[in-house]
């Protein structure tokens, strides 16, 4: 099966390291293909950021099915930029890496923290566990004086300040669990979970095993009516496919 | 002071409805300016029409703030398309019409049904109800068979089926108030409040007096963290602004 | 248009300011009215309060509808004593300050806290806060160790003490926005807007600017069954009407 | 020990009914003291009603705890009105019959519903509900096309109709018992629970027994700081004391 | 009357101090019958443990109703241990302790927190709080870092650790009213409450006496449907009863 | 890897069902090991028949580990019965069939009704809904008139209830897919959804493919607090592990 981990962002840094990390979990017959879009943010830290970094999604979900063949999508970027609108342009199935990684969290601790970047984003990830039903696991969301960015530029320092605040989650929250709240910490989960340690998750690494787990059930986004497929021809002064926009 | 009306689709006959609605209804002193993106998809039924509307509906904003002297602005479209990245944008009061209707329906009614177009927008609106805290008040969402379109192209016979769902949220639901769930209804809100006898609520005039009300406060979005100014440069392969992706 | 502003308590200089205050803002065509009943407590800080003051409100609905051809009501105490009864007895939209002030901070940040006075109305402010549905948006409610009359008999002191909390609020809850919750703080605003540099909200103007809002958009209470009229005739050893129990 | 019901409308024919109702359930023990303020509206089915009701009610706390050696309260109408004022206004246990109906149910049902008086109460009902934290138990509030009155004046056709409702409780709800929502059907609640076949629970005889309970543990309300006693001397233009408004 | 209190676990010291402790409180009409499990946990502080309790706790139910002639039965283990299972069983009263606290603290004060033993525990507590309703009133549950059999070993020491963190509950949490979490701490509630200065709510006695007042009421858990009566023969390779496997 | 699914009821013909329909979905690599414990209730359609289920679960747990170099453990009984004492038992993962239902429901549908067997279950499923967080994605709870044991007895008549009611479910409920409510419909799945169109998930082969997914991502049941290891010795008149009881 071939699996696509689109990383919403244009930092290629990031896209080889989740290629790899991937690359090293994937069951033998699971093929990864990790990409980013031809333009967009180099980083997604806004609402603003996620609104122009949704197109070059699409584009990427829009050529996996018609070129690349692929059977199951991961959208690596933990505000799941695009999610619903990406489960209408296809009938295979396409994952979050924020709902991947709270998903797997429920499932192995009584509790979790999530342990995310900048103070900016908490917002947005308080709408995420709200609305995918995790108010109730979920103990706190934590934040720390890092850009996404850092973790590509400075990863040292910028996973000791994560690490600082994953043993605030644990000793403070008496979270059981951690998710990591961005992508770009994906590559050190052992690391974090070493130095904890309680189980660490991350979303890119569930997502693509419940991908393969989705597939193999033969289990797909339902498409009787939310998330139907988009009527073609809505678009003016646009060419006919998402392909013009990104 | 000047209201920007952004309709995020491109059915200029509903922009032009939305014009002459808000002129109806503005204080002296406000000048109304309503637009819709130069691209854009036709109307908007799904996730992905959201997706492809927002780059557009975020242009405008930018223009209105750097070439049109804009005070305030009113998305005009009921899934409140951008609302957040348009905050972002923007120092100057940003409002859905959906969250203007909910919040002065909860005003004047002990409880409201929602009144919108096909089945398929149910999911998005029962989000929307959920993120502004209106669960409660909300007694239901109730779906028409009819698409956007339908309401520009044959209004009366579809201005009847949003009439006979009214009386069924009124004696079903026993709501004691509409909110009406589309921009393309905007215009029968009288009309339909007549046949049915309880308050009607229309969000772009609730929009457009909320914006008065916020310009006279001088209050507009709080910029201290999360609607805070997007970070420049980060967008590769795109325009130095959002103008390039529209 | 007349909006008058009724001040539950009997303390003559909180009117006096409210009316100032309300004056300041208001559009030149409407008229403020602002009153204290002639008879109920100088303060309101308990529920028992609350109860003595609610005859005396309705007493100035009565007369505002009867005598005095009032547009739209302002109910300036922040626990909006008497609300519903007051909708049921007049036809024109009647608005509290603390929905007012929520409805507001809503639209304009990510997240408030509240601030008022005393530690005993926290359980007051609370049911509020989540009656009318903001338990999302609103981060804390912080109480501070002053009494109401002390806003009037030493505002300096209580001022500060004030603009304390409201520091913690944005420093230590990461509020984006605060809702004063007294209206005795209503003329403070602007200064502790000062001092704080995240918008600051005062429930009296943004009750009197809704009802603007609310009187242009023809736009009241509905009638149709929770607030209908009460019914005549049903008191005994009381006279005929409302006036008088106050 | 000597309970009081303080029945908060001014019909003696519930006051009788309540009397004998208490005495046949009371313990050898408790004395039972049913009585109606002097004055105050004749059945309570607004918030109107409800507003102008309360004086009275505090009244016969004060008179209860002053002359009366009173060792715990009932309010006797399903709206709870005052029950926190009177909390202040005492140290002795006070309970409303809805929170101890709804308690009561909670001890021996999965799930319930309520059963009460017309339409226009659901609202206030449903806040009672949430507040008191029955949001998962209670099922559904019915209504019945009846007055309070009614029980009084019509009782057979008004039970009639209360026993529909509870039939399509028990069948459609699939609710597994009954809370009676109204003070007036306390002495039916034998009659309708033989017809209908699950438990059936009135807030009367609930509040008497839980009074009694609660006096025998010798617990009774916090005045630490929500409920303690009211500052003396905040009215102006009242007497001293409560009894003066009433 | 007969109230059966059974200890879901073996320690026989926690068993005679609740046969001591329920005398001192019931009613001369009501006779105490305490009793532990002939096997099983001597102490429960897991879900292990609380499973392990479970058949225990069920023969005691059968026993009372086949040959006891009990009226009513306590679970006097604060997690509620085979509440739902008993209710089945038989079709007296069966009230956990747990929630007979939170129902009384709910109703004597505005606010509680519950404190409780080990941190281990917390889980289960929060989903009993969670369950039953009091999300809202229960405002924290403090552990301490006591197990449950140190209340019977060192008391002194113990209760000491207990009563400060009901000290940071009154001033930290501003809880009006604590709820003990463990059938061990009843027979101390008087002196624990004589150091706070609050009301302190001790489920054992909460129950004793709230079967007491269902029993008065003949009140009983609704056998309609989910409390049912179990379907015999069942069980392979177990005997017919519950006796079997206790 | 091995993974153990244990029946918790002791019907054989269910056993062998999940064997066989487990085989199917299982990867190459992975063993397939189904049991019904020694002794037990012959299906689980009440709380009574949970508790006696649980001691014949935990000792199959215990086997797993000490006797049966298991990697994962599935229960398979919806009710997720002793699902908190099995994973502080083992460190290995332990999954409930519906808590993976409502996961994998959750990431492929907008949202879903679960149908379940006879009424009398609805109260526990319910709790379960809620418990896991998918008290919003889950549309409704529907019951069949079937016993558990119908579905081994006659399949077909029970199995075309079971669709009817899933019919009910997409057309009423408007759910967008369908959990199965019961282990015993699990080798029925595929019938179902080619008979009504929409995605069904049943939680035995869910929990199988999260199993491999956990087990490859060696990610396991948190042991820090919640489900650390049950403390040893704490039984009297027991034997000294869990195998006594079963």
């Amino acid at each position: 099966m071939k699996i696509k981990i689109i990383n919403p962002n244009t930092t290629q840094a990031f896209t080889d390291a989740l290629q790899r990390l991937a690359d090293g979990v994937a069951r033998p017959d699971a093929e990864i293909l990790a990409v980013s879009p031809a333009s967009g943010p180099s980083a997604i830290e806004s609402f603003y950021d996620e609104a122009l970094a949704v197109p070059g999604v699409l584009e990427e979900i829009r050529k996996g099915d018609q070129e690349q063949d692929v059977d199951a999508y991961v959208l690596a970027c933990f505000g799941d930029p695009g999610l619903y609108a990406a489960r209408e342009l296809t009938d295979k199935p396409v994952l979050g890496i924020a709902e991947a990684a709270f998903h797997m969290a429920a499932m192995v601790s009584a509790c979790f923290s999530v342990v995310t970047t900048s103070p900016r984003v908490r917002f947005m990830t308080e709408h995420l566990v709200s609305r995918y039903g995790f108010d109730e696991q979920c103990k706190k969301i934590r934040t720390t004086p890092i850009q996404v960015l850092d973790l590509a530029n400075s990863p040292d320092t910028a996973i000791a300040k994560v690490i600082a605040e994953c043993l605030k989650a644990r000793d403070e929250d008496k979270a059981e669990a951690i998710v990591l709240g961005c992508a770009g910490m994906s590559q050190y989960r052992t690391r974090i979970e070493a130095e904890i340690g309680i189980p660490v998750i991350d979303g890119t690494v569930a997502a693509v095993k419940l991908c393969e787990a989705l597939v193999d059930m033969q289990l797909s986004t339902s498409k009787v009516l939310t998330f139907n497929w988009p009527k073609p021809g809505m678009a003016r002064g646009m060419q006919a496919d998402i392909k013009s926009i990104a």
